[in-house]
């Protein structure tokens, strides 16, 4: 049943159209603005769903950075894009707002293509100083006069890549604004020695207090004798570069401005207008709170990160449909509880992740083992060579990193594990269409490029069993690394509850079903699609062979000419790119040793697949069990047109 | 005509089997050896060639950490690895150490398999931080008791990286040491705002002037009143952690120490024996000198970063016989030439590399075009990254970066570029094999890798007019990416003087040689071994096809039609992996749309490649001419055999 609710702008928000109308405001009308926007983020949200608790934490920052700059000329790149909501609801897209993340609908993340307001797209973290610092230059490089500004959460502040970027826009000393916004979060608790930093940078005051101290000592020493005046003037000097807060960012040649109160809409408007005036690169440093004015959000901020169903906007009760039957266990839990219960066992196993601690499942380990579960915060490149240089002492690493984001750690996959041919295991959550994060989001080019890397086992679990078997597998192999790929997602049925964990042969398929003229490979949970589309074709006569692969490296060739010699067609599926995945795998072997058995590919075309529910994605892409069908069909009608020929030749 | 000069160790340096005999040494001795180990490295590399300045500037280091720690049970991780030559000398390999970086010899960097005193195999920069923290964390999960200390210099420092690893380790709080040798130089001059930090902390002694005077006043203060006495106390507080140098270390979570000159073995053996006793994470500041002892090496550091040929070791005179004719100009100084002359056609041109300017040839341009070059320094994810918020401006980025380091930027060039559309070019130097810097810089993956991605033109040039007429191409492009590969070393043939680039066909190849049965396609200059081939099969009457299929992507599948439809065989080769790359896009689609042709790839096995010349590895790797002409005549034996075949049914 729809939710019949809608949200309705308040009186000032619904005068909004676009930045322009902001900047008419005074600053009581900002106030009232922000408290509006708030509102109506809480209510569309406790409608439809959505990211959330960042949001609510830039409100006043979003309506006073559209108020003191002129965007869209002047750009503003925010990072990651969780806490666009608030931006996109004042940039013209108030109306469409309600299809956020929809298939068809707006993205949830700021896209270029979406509107001139969105001058980045953004998803994964840590990408916007790098990108304002690019802005920054080609405006420069065009004699442009404009402003640039980074909206940045201490979360993405911690991977390397803003480092890198803060350490180049520092010495580059083009005029770029940072804004720190630190709510102390990033999806989980944020991490590391840097979170310490700030920490101490806003709490209690005590940098401030002991610099007004210095400052009054200072003045009593001007009055005194001429040498003390001159150490007292030197000390000034020191007391300006090193006791104010925010050393480590002057050391990185950055100005620092805050900490600033980021709930305070007036002070926040005075703030960037005075620093428009300041050439250079600049830091100014936002303190909020995520989830700011939902009671529940605040409270609770990691449940609240996003909602993925309607909510009680008072109460945050949940309105979702309680489903009629129990509800099936996530991929994501049977990771978490095989890791635990293979932990128990071998005392060599550890688990790590990169700030994907609930995302992964991992959580559940970290609560039970806390001492053997490692979380390096956004940081995936040290998080595969950490686990690297632990494989080197014996331990058992077990990395849970998404599809997605272990493309940030690509050259610590080959160069630290993969060439030293250390035993890491790397679990790749999140692989395939992910559904309504989109294409920053969606796993679909791990396949490719863990495969063409050389010692590492390339695995892909068709369910939950599989799953659990693969990772038993994956702990006892000691010859180089182990990569297991799987959905987000409901596994296929409940686990077997007494069933210990079996060891698989690496690089062997099974046959699921025999038929004929057409045998249908599957890498992966997709080969489920296969056995719908197996029963659909067997209710019109039609019969075809399925196999599961499990192993796109080492690929089961003897499976691959036992299947050449039964089958005219092979069709292969795969959840990721068509292009040098599990398809190009199979076709390689049989266009050398078996010409003359067609493969047709099956996966993910190559262009961008935009978000929506995984169900229409897979659809959108041609890779469910409808696509199976006729696909197969498709090549049954080729057989009858080549059959025919041959004997047109000879009449 | 071979070098016969050889070098001899000093007689103290003679003695030296192990790090145990130098742990035997007096402090005097320990200043001997390091003048011998200097000595040595100096006369072995004047002789056999090699990396050169980071070794002479880390010999009293290497000697004191072999002293003062118990090697190979304590671990030390050298970052990088091109200053480890003493380090392996010192450690069993002196001996073999003149086939350094030669094929089947030792390795140019620390390597796990060749001696337990290689904690971690090195190549790329950044990793020992967080191999050390993964080691130290291995250790304390062991319940072992060992020191684990990393060695990194100050370039290295600036990679996104090596910020996480001591953002990491600095809240986990394992006892590890890292040693910064801060020498101001990677391989070209170190850029960035930390360089310019940690030039502030040693320079003239600014820091420690400061701190003794306030440590004075603070003194007399104490004798004042009680109020004036709190306040000091607070005061003294601060300045620990913020006066003092090294406050963004401290910031990170380390305990800082230094700086200290890295040339006095004494002193260097006492601090680590003090150090040894201080628990948690903490940072050694060693400064030191590249070249240190050999007065050519330290004037001109960049150029004696290595040496590649023999040279007398007094005045650094070039020993290396004189060729006879004029030696052929380099793919990269083609590359720099046509860069500069689109750049100075077209104003949107800007040009981009991660700390490899020499290394690229951008070089040229940064001196020719100071103000449109831009070297980011080791920070390969900020440069894509800078180089997609620079072309949302309008500016045209060429991003020169190797093969090998670009995995260090896959996910920005997934996420920031080629999701987004946005038209950077990047320019792939040093794909293929390398030759004696092995398997860490070989740049075999980056046709699989790139390829597998959306919206990016996939090219390699057979030749230099190739691609310079690519660049040309590129610069033209507006719909996305565009990739060019390209390998170290000299080109085909002297670029013809009056030659102005010509536009080419995106998405086509050539037919360079007609022939019977068996086509070769290849891609990029490996092409010009299949040139070689089709001469010496020639001689032999047989006639070969040839393609020069330029483009992995779009593929030129019109081209194929015609191939498939009059060859019976296909043989395809790539200097890169055989998995997923160029052979797979041809393999996918004649699989599909001519089954009954087959398919042979050549390429670089699924297997790790050692380090040796170029020609020797492209031999061991079976991709070289006589390679193609062994292949073309299994193809032909096939046919001779499957011919019979039918015929002997038919009887």
């Amino acid at each position: 049943m729809a939710d019949e609710r809608i949200a309705t702008p308040g009186p000032l928000l619904a005068t909004i159209h676009s930045p322009a109308d902001i900047r008419k405001l005074t600053a009581d009308q900002l106030v009232d603005l922000s408290f509006e926007l708030r509102d109506y983020i809480i209510d569309i949200v406790s409608i439809h769903g959505g990211h959330f608790g960042a949001s609510l934490g830039v409100v006043e920052l979003t309506v006073a950075l559209h108020h003191a700059y002129n965007t869209p000329d002047d750009l503003l790149v925010w990072d990651v894009g969780h806490q666009a909501y608030g931006h996109k609801i004042l940039t013209g897209r108030r109306e469409n707002f309600h299809t956020n993340r929809k298939y068809g609908g707006l993205s949830g993340f700021p896209k270029r293509s979406e509107s001139p307001y969105d001058t980045f797209g953004v998803g994964h973290s840590s990408t916007s100083i790098s990108a304002a610092l690019g802005m920054a230059i080609g405006r420069d490089h065009n004699k442009e006069d404009k402003h640039v500004v980074a909206v940045i959460g201490d979360g993405s502040m911690s991977a390397g890549m803003a480092f890198e970027a803060m350490n180049n826009a520092g010495a580059m000393n083009s005029n770029v604004l940072v804004i720190l916004n630190d709510n102390r979060m990033s999806i989980d608790p944020n991490v590391g020695a840097l979170n310490e930093y700030l920490a101490d940078i806003t709490s209690s005051g005590t940098f401030n207090k002991i610099r007004d101290e210095v400052y009054d000592m200072l003045g009593h020493f001007k009055a005194a004798g001429d040498k003390m005046r001159k150490v007292a003037s030197r000390l000034e000097a020191a007391m300006t570069t090193a006791l104010t807060p925010g050393s480590l960012f002057r050391a990185l040649g950055f100005k620092y401005y805050g900490p600033v109160d980021g709930h305070n809409v007036k002070n926040l408007t005075k703030t960037l207008q005075d620093l428009k005036k300041i050439p250079g690169p600049k830091l100014l440093h936002v303190v909020t709170v995520k989830g700011k004015g939902f009671a529940p959000a605040e409270k609770d901020q990691v449940k609240w990160h996003a909602s993925g169903s309607p909510f009680d906007k008072v109460s945050g009760a949940s309105l979702a449909v309680k489903p009629t039957k129990p509800s099936l266990p996530k991929y994501q839990d049977v990771f978490a509880d095989t890791l635990i219960g293979l932990a128990k066992k071998d005392s060599r196993i550890v688990g790590i992740t990169a700030a994907m601690p609930s995302g992964t499942g991992l959580l559940k380990m970290m609560k039970e083992m806390p001492e053997r579960t490692y979380d390096v915060g956004i940081a995936e490149q040290h998080g595969v060579t950490f686990a690297a240089g632990l494989a080197t002492q014996g331990v058992k690493p077990f990395v849970a990193i998404y599809s997605t984001f272990m493309q940030r750690a690509y050259d610590q996959v080959i160069h630290d594990v993969c060439i030293q041919k250390l035993p890491v295991v790397f679990c790749m959550d999140r692989a395939g269409l992910v559904g309504a994060d989109g294409p920053t989001h969606h796993g679909l080019y791990d396949i490719s490029y863990m495969r063409c890397v050389p010692n590492v086992i390339v695995a892909a679990p068709m369910n939950e069993v599989e799953l659990r078997d693969m990772m038993y597998t994956a702990s006892n192999y000691e010859d180089g690394a182990f990569s297991i790929r799987y959905p987000r997602g409901e596994v296929q049925n409940f686990m077997p509850e007494e069933n210990t964990p079996r060891q698989i042969e690496i690089g062997k398929g099974e046959c699921l079903r025999q038929g004929d003229q057409v045998a249908v490979l599957s890498f992966g949970t997709i080969g489920n699609q296969v056995t719908d589309a197996a029963h659909m074709l067997e209710d019109e006569g039609i019969r075809i062979g399925h196999y599961n692969m499990r192993f796109v490296k080492p690929l089961d060739t003897q499976l691959l000419d036992e299947i050449a010699s039964t089958y005219k067609s092979i069709v292969t599926i795969e959840d990721g790119t068509k292009l040098g995945g599990f398809g190009s795998a199979v076709t390689e072997y049989i266009a050398e040793n078996h010409p003359g058995i067609s493969v047709k590919i099956m996966g993910v075309p190559d262009q961008i697949i935009e978000h929506g529910s995984q169900k229409e994605l897979y659809r959108e892409a041609g890779i469910d069990a409808l696509a199976v069908v006729e696909t197969v069909k498709q090549q049954l009608a080729k057989f009858k047109v080549s059959h025919l020929r041959p004997t047109a030749v000879h009449n």
